[in-house]
C-alpha cells in the first residue's frame, strides 16, 4: 500500500486537509494517509523543515511525504518533488525541505499531473496532492519535470565549526539546537548561561534550565516541569557551544 | 475498503473521538478512517456546514462522511443519512448538511443499527457511529429510516442574485464568500470598503487587504501576512457586491 | 491487519507524533494507525488516564493502545505492556492505566524490541512504538519481560461507596464524575450545589446548571451552552453526592 504522509499549515478548523485527502483517496487509490502535523505556525519554513527532519527518515522506503507550507502560493516559487534516501517529498521550494541531503530534486512542470484547473489559492490540493497521488500510482518520476536545484534556504546557513544554533521551539518551550552531543562535551553556554549536560529532566530541581542530549542526538535546553523559551531570551538562530574551562564567568 | 471520515466539534483532549474510531473499527470492519477536523468551533453549525462542502466532495464515490455538530443532542432535532452525489453523509439535521444538494434524505430510525443502550449526550458513538458502521456494511440504505426533507437551515438563507455573502472565516483570517468569481468583476465592495480582486497574495503590499478567486471559485477577501478578520468589520453573514462605477466613494 | 492507538501529550506542532507513526509503520508492516489524542495536557496522567479508560474499550480485540504521557520518562519509571480485556495496552507504569482492570502486566525489558541505541527523552520513539510494532507482529508477550503489578496511581484513590468524584473535565467545561448513575438518584450535591438529575442539555434554561447521565452512565455536570468549570469551583477530585431531603440547605 503506498504511504503518504502530510505536514501543513493548515491548522485543523478547515476543510482544507480534509480536500487534500479526499484527492489522495480519489486519485491515488486508497493509500494510508499519515498526519504529520497541520499546526506547523502560519509560513514558518524553518518551523516545517525541522519537523520533516525528525520525523519523515522513521518512515520506510518509497513513503510520500507532503509538506505544504507555502506562503508564498501562486507567486513565483516553484514546487518541487525530492528523491532523498529512497523517499519521497513534495511541496514548495521555500526551503522546508533544507535538511534532506542528498537528494535530487524535479520541478513540478507536467499539467498532465495537476488539477484540471489549477486555483492559485490551494496547491495543496491542486497539484502537491495530485503530484503525490500519481507517484503513489507508481509514476515514472521523469514525468514530474526537469532536474532541479533546490533555491529555498533558511534564516541560519550552514553551522560553522564548533558551534550550534537553536533550529527548532517544540510543544514544551525546549530549545533545540544542531549542536552535536559529540561535541558539547560536559557543558554547554547559551544566551550568557552555563548549563551541564545531563542525562534527564531528573537529573535537576523543578524549574531549573538543563542541558541534554536530544531525541536528535544533539543538544536540548529544557526547564523541568517548565518551559525553556520563557525563562531564556534564546530564539531560533541564537548560538550554543561547548562551554571551555572559565566560561562560567562570561 | 470503506472510507468513513469524521468532522466534529469534540476537540482533541478527550476520548469521544477515540471512542467512535472505535466503534467504527469494531462494527465497520477496519474501514478506512479519515480526520477531517474535529476543532469545529463548538456548536457552530454554520463553521461545520461550509467544511463539509469544501472538504467532502474531493472524496471518492461511496465514502461515508460522519458530521457531528450537534449541540440539541438528546432533544428533539433528528438524526438523518443524506446521499448527495454518490456519497454518503450521516448526522443531525440540524443544519450541517445545507450546502449539499441535490440529496435524498432518511431519518435515523432502526434501532438495530444503534447501540444496544443510546446515551442521552454520545450520539456520536451510539448512533451516528453505528450507522455509519452499518452503512460500511453495505445494509440496504432503506432499513434506515422514512424517507424526508431536511429541516435544518443556516443563518443566512439562500443567495440574492447579484450579492455574495461572508459565509466562513477560516483558520487564517481569511473571509470566505460565496459571491462566484464570475459575478465579481475587477473589483468588489464589502463593509464600506473597495477592494480589488487580484491574483495573489503577492499582488498586494504586506499588510494590505486583497480579493481573489478562492478555492471555490468564490471571492475571498485576506490581508497579505496579516488576518483580514481583524482589520474588517465583516462577520459571517456580511454583504458583498460587484464593485460598480463609482463605488469607490459609498 | 493490526490495529494501533496513539494517545499522548505530544501536542500537533512537532515531529514527535509523526516520528512514532513512522516506526510503527516501518517496523509494524503497516497497521492502521489511529489517533485517539495528541494533547492531553502536558504530563496530565490523570487526563490521560480518563481518555484511556473512555475510547480504548471500544475497538476490537488485539488492538495495540500506546499512551505516552510521561513525565518521568528516562527516570525511574518502567515501561509496561498491560493485556486488560483482550487488548494491549504499552506505555510508562506512572498511573495512566488506573482504571484497566482486571489485567496482567509485564515490564518492558527486552531490548531486542526498542530501537538499537535509546534516547533518554524519547521513549516513544524508542520503545514504546517498537514494542507496539512487535505485538502487532505477533511477538509472543512472554518476551517482553517478567510479569509485574502496577505501581502507578492516580492522585483520588479508589471509590467510597456512596460517593463521587470529580475525575476529568472535558473539552466543553462538563465536570465528569465516578458517581455511576444507579447511585444518584434524582438529585446530587456537588460543591455547595443541589442539582436535579435531568435527560438533556435542552431539560434547563441556557447558562443553568444541570447533572445528567453522561456517556460512561456516571453523573457528569454542565451549564447549557455555557461552561461549568467556570461556574462551579469544583476542580477534579471534588466529592459530589446524591442529594438527600433537606440537602437544598446545605
Amino acid at each position: 500500500m503506498a504511504i503518504i504522509t502530510l505536514t501543513t499549515d493548515f491548522g485543523s478548523r478547515d476543510g482544507y486537509v480534509g480536500a487534500m485527502k479526499g484527492v489522495l483517496v480519489r486519485i491515488g487509490r486508497e493509500p494510508m494517509i499519515v498526519d504529520i502535523s497541520h499546526d506547523i505556525p502560519r509560513g514558518d519554513i524553518a518551523h516545517a523543515a525541522w519537523v520533516v527532519k525528525t520525523a519523515c527518515r522513521e518512515f520506510p522506503a518509497d513513503t510520500i511525504h507532503i509538506v505544504v507550507v507555502d506562503p508564498g502560493v501562486g507567486g513565483a516559487r516553484r514546487g518541487v518533488v525530492l528523491d532523498a534516501q529512497g523517499q519521497y517529498y513534495v511541496g514548495p521550494d521555500n526551503g522546508v525541505f533544507s535538511y534532506l541531503t542528498p537528494y535530487w530534486a524535479r520541478a513540478i512542470e507536467n499539467v498532465r499531473i495537476m488539477a484540471p484547473e489549477v486555483s492559485h489559492t490551494f496547491h495543496g490540493r491542486d497539484i502537491f496532492a495530485t503530484v503525490a497521488a500519481a507517484l503513489a500510482l507508481k509514476i515514472d518520476p521523469a514525468a514530474i519535470g526537469a532536474r532541479v536545484e533546490l533555491e529555498g534556504t533558511l534564516p541560519w546557513g550552514p553551522r560553522p565549526e564548533g558551534v550550534g544554533r537553536v533550529v527548532h521551539v517544540d510543544h514544551y518551550g525546549n530549545l533545540v539546537t544542531d549542536l552535536p552531543a559529540e561535541e558539547a562535551g560536559e557543558a554547554v553556554t547559551i544566551a550568557g548561561r552555563r548549563l551541564p549536560v545531563v542525562e534527564t529532566y531528573e537529573s535537576v530541581l523543578p524549574n531549573e534550565l538543563l542541558a541534554y542530549v536530544g531525541s536528535q542526538k544533539t543538544i536540548e535546553v529544557a526547564v523541568r516541569d517548565g518551559r525553556a523559551d520563557r525563562v531564556l531570551d534564546a530564539p531560533r538562530g541564537t548560538s550554543i557551544e561547548p562551554a571551555t574551562v572559565g566560561s562560567e564567568y562570561r
